[in-house]
C-alpha cells in the first residue's frame, strides 16, 4: 500500500510549533527516576504516576490512578464514550529498567542529553518516548477539534520492566473496563528506522531454573576427581541433550501445538534478512535456527530453548581446581502459538529430570514471568488501520513483521479487553533499550505522534 | 608389616619435654602472613625465610636462602656429607593459601589458636605444621647426637601455593645440588588419623581454558533466539561430548599411555572405600567413574576430565532473558603414568575445536602449571623406610596409597635428584587446608616429628 505523505502534516506541523515545549515535557518526564525493580524509587515512581496524570488532565482527558498493590497504574480517556464510535485501547509504560552498569552511561540517565537529534536518557526509548508520542497526538488532536475521532482509553503502566504482576489481578479485581475494538501495545518497534512495519505478534515465554548437586561441600578435583560425579559435567549433559545436532529441540511433545503459518501469514510477512548487517550491528551469523528455517523464521514462529545462564565452579581469572558442590542453569523457552508457557514448563522440566545421572540431585522449578504467544490477523480493522498510517507517514508500504520478543502481559490485556490486538512504536535496535545510554529521537517522537494520530483518525472515520 | 611402639618414644619425649617452646616457636612460624598469591605479602614471605633460615641454622645446620626471581627458597642440610651415607631431601614450603573469605574465619588465620589438641590458623597443616614437624625432628636426633643419621638436605620453597613457577629454574639455573637417593614431599596426608599409610603417588594435571563466542555484545533471547547460536548452547554441547555414557573419556588417544597397574601396585594399593564414611563427610556418592572402576581407582589410578567452571550469562537471583556473547569454562585433566601432560592438552584442545558449530568461535588455550603424574615403587629403600617408620609409629601395618591429587614440582624434584621418591605427611581431609579454619593437631607434631625421626634412623642404620 502507497499513500500520500500529506495526512501527516498536521501532526508534523503541531510538533513543529510546539516543539520547545514537548521536548520540556517530555523530558520532565524521563527525569523521573522510575525503576520498577529498585524499592528506593517506589516514590519516584508514584510521583511520576501522579505528573502523568495531571498532564493527561491538562490535555481535556479524564484521568484516574489505580492502586494495585505495587506501583500504580493510570486509566485515561476521553468520556463519556460515544457508541457510534469505535474503541481504542493503548497500551504503555512508565516504569524504566535499572541502569547497571552506571559507570558506561556517557550522561546521567535520568538527565536527558539532547545530542543533534537524539535523547539520551533512561527510559528515552522504551517507553516513555512512545508513551509521549502517544499523549502528543491526543494533543494534538484535541488542540485542533477539542475532540478524538474515536472513544480513547489509556492503559499506562508502573510494572512492565518487573513482570507486570499486579497489573492484571488489578483489571480484574476492580472490573475496570478496558473493552475495546482494538488495542495497540505501543511498546514495539522497527527493524530499520526507514522501513515502516506493524508487528502482527510476539513469541509467548516460560523460565526454568536447574539445580545439579553433587555434594554438600566443594570438592579438590585432583583427590575427589573419578569419586564423584562432577554437577557442572551432568549439568552441561543433561543441557546438551535438549536439542539434536539439526537444532531441534528433542523434548517430547515440544512442539505438538505449534501451529503451521496461514496462508495470509506465509505471504504477508516480511522474512527478509540481510546476514551482513546483522553481522556489521551484532558481531554474529545466523546459525542457531533449526535446518529449513531461516534466520526470521526461526526467531518469530520457531521456538525456543535457550541458556540464558549457567554458572558452577570457578570460571574467573587463574584457575581454581574445584568441583563445585552445585552448578545452576537458567534456562527460557520462547513459544509460539498455540503453544502453552505452563505445558511446555512441565514437557522440559520432566525431560530435563529424567536425564540426571546417578549421585547427581537435579533441582528443576518452573518459574514465573509466564507469557503466552500472540499472533494476530493482517486482515483485522486494527492491523489494517496502523499498516495505512505508518504508510502514510513513510510515503511508503508498509510490512508485516513478528517480534521474537514478549510482551507477557498483551495477551491477557488482548483477552481481557476483547480487542484485536497490534503491537506497534518506534523502538529500533540501536536505542539501547536496556541497556546503558539509551535513546531515542526527535524525528521519531515526531513520526510516531503522526502515526498514532493518523491511526485513530482512520479507525474513527 | 607390625611393629613396637617403642621405636618412637624417643621423639615423643623429646616433644614432651620441650612442648612449651615448640608450640611457641611453630605459632611465630605461623604468625607470618606468607600468601604467596598476594604481592602485598611479598614483604612477609621474605621475613618468614629469614627467620626459618635463622631457626635452622641454630639446630645445628647450615641454611642458606636462594633469591628465584619470586619468593626465595632455602635449601639447609649437614654437610659435610658423608660419603657412606644415604642422602635425603626433605621437601616442604612455608608459603600459604590466601585466607578468602575471612568472614568464615573463627578465629584470625594468621594469629594461632590453641583449641584443646586442635591449633587453627592458615599454614597449620599445609605446610608450615609438616615443614615444623620435619625441623622438629632434626632439633631431637641433633639434641641427643650432634649429629644426624644421614646426609639430609632440606628444600623449603615459597611458591607452591602459586605454582612453584620460579623454583624449579633456580635449581637448574644456580646448578643448586639436590642429588639424593631418596625424596621425601612431606606435603601429603592420610586418608584417616589412625590409618597409617605411604602414598606411592599422585597424578598429573593439565588444564584449559575454553572460550566460547557468538556476538559482540549480549543479546536479547528473545529478538534473537533462533537467530545467533547461543554460546551457552555451544559450550555445553561440545563439552558433553568429552565423555560417553560409561563414564569413558572420548578423546582420541587420551588413554594410549595409561600404563596398567603392575603385580605389586595392583597386589598392594588399598582400595578400601566406605561409601557412607565418604557420604557423611562430603554428602556425595561415588557415581563418578568409569563403569568397571571403584571409587578410588577411578581417583587415582585412571585420568579425568573434569570441568571446574563455567560461566555464561547471568545464573544469579531473578531471570535475565540474554544470549550472552561468550561463555567460558576451565577444564583441568588429572594424568596418570604415562601420560604427557602437553600431549594431552593438545589432544584435547584439538578435539575440543574439532566440536565447534558453525557461527561460533571457540578459542581454547592450553594453561600453564602443568604437573606430570608419579607413581614410585614399593620395593624402593626411600619408600620401604618410610614404611616402617609410620607402622612403628602407629603400631600396626601401613598401608600403600596413592592421591588423586597432583603436586607438579615433585616429578621434577625426583628427576633433578634422582631420587627414589615417596609422598608422605599428616595432612587429614577435615583440616580445611585452602579453606578456612584451617587447622592440625598437636598429637599430629608429634607424629609427624616421630616419623621423620624413625625415617632417618632407619635409612642411616
Amino acid at each position: 500500500m502507497t499513500a500520500p505523505t500529506s495526512k501527516r502534516d498536521y501532526f508534523y506541523n503541531y510538533f513543529e510549533d510546539n516543539k520547545d515545549r514537548l521536548l520540556s515535557e517530555y523530558f520532565e518526564f524521563l527525569r523521573f527516576e522510575t525503576i520498577s525493580a529498585e524499592p528506593a524509587c517506589a516514590g519516584h515512581l508514584r510521583a511520576c504516576c501522579a505528573w502523568l496524570c495531571r498532564y493527561i488532565e491538562k490535555l481535556g482527558l479524564a484521568a484516574k490512578i489505580w492502586e494495585t498493590g505495587g506501583h500504580p497504574l493510570i486509566l485515561a480517556g476521553n468520556p463519556p464514550a460515544d457508541p457510534a464510535k469505535p474503541t481504542v485501547l493503548l497500551y504503555n509504560h512508565y516504569d524504566v529498567q535499572p541502569v547497571d552498569p552506571l559507570a558506561l552511561w556517557k550522561s546521567p540517565p535520568f538527565e536527558p542529553a539532547l545530542i543533534g537529534d537524539n535523547i539520551f536518557a533512561r527510559g528515552a526509548s522504551d517507553n516513555k518516548g512512545q508513551c509521549f508520542f502517544v499523549l502528543s497526538a491526543l494533543a494534538a488532536m484535541l488542540a485542533r477539534d477539542s475532540s478524538l475521532p474515536v472513544n480513547v482509553k489509556l492503559l499506562i503502566e508502573g510494572e512492565e520492566e518487573y513482570g507486570s504482576s499486579h497489573m492484571y489481578d488489578t483489571l480484574e479485581q476492580k472490573k475496570i473496563d478496558i473493552g475495546a475494538d482494538a488495542l495497540y501495545i505501543v511498546d514495539a518497534g522497527l527493524r530499520s528506522p526507514d522501513e515502516p512495519a506493524v508487528t502482527l505478534g510476539c513469541r509467548g515465554i516460560i523460565t526454568l531454573t536447574i539445580e545439579a548437586t553433587g555434594s554438600s561441600i566443594d570438592l579438590h578435583s585432583g583427590e575427589h576427581g573419578g569419586t564423584v560425579y562432577n554437577p557442572n559435567h551432568a549439568l552441561v549433559e543433561i543441557l546438551a541433550k535438549l536439542r539434536d545436532s539439526s537444532g531441534r529441540i528433542t523434548v517430547p511433545g515440544f512442539y505438538d501445538r505449534v501451529r503451521p503459518l496461514s496462508y495470509d501469514e506465509a505471504n504477508e510477512l516480511c522474512f527478509d534478512f540481510d546476514e551482513n548487517q546483522y553481522f556489521e550491528a551484532f558481531g554474529a551469523k545466523p546459525t542457531g535456527g533449526e535446518i529449513g528455517f531461516g534466520p526470521l523464521q526461526s526467531a518469530w514462529i520457531r521456538p525456543t530453548v535457550e541458556i540464558n545462564g549457567i554458572s558452577g565452579g570457578y570460571a574467573g581469572e587463574g584457575f581454581k581446581t574445584v568441583i563445585p558442590a552445585q552448578a545452576i542453569a537458567k534456562v527460557s523457552c520462547r513459544l509460539v502459538p498455540d503453544q502453552c508457557p505452563q505445558e511446555i514448563g512441565s514437557l522440559v522440566a520432566d525431560f530435563l529430570r529424567r536425564q540426571t545421572p546417578p549421585g547427581i540431585t537435579l533441582k528443576v522449578t518452573v518459574e514465573g514471568g509466564i507469557g503466552k504467544p500472540v499472533r494476530t490477523r493482517t486482515s483485522s480493522k486494527a492491523t489494517q488501520a496502523a499498516a495505512q498510517a505508518y504508510a502514510e507517514v513513510f510515503g511508503k508500504p508498509c510490512k508485516y513483521v513478528l517480534t521474537g520478543g514478549s510482551i507477557p502481559i498483551s495477551e491477557a490485556l488482548a483477552e481481557a479487553s476483547g480487542a484485536e490486538i497490534v503491537y506497534l512504536g518506534y523502538g529500533l535496535p540501536e536505542d539501547n533499550a536496556h541497556a546503558p545510554n539509551e535513546c531515542f529521537s526527535i524525528s521519531r517522537i515526531k513520526q510516531g505522534m503522526a502515526t498514532i494520530g493518523r491511526l485513530l483518525e482512520i479507525l474513527g472515520a
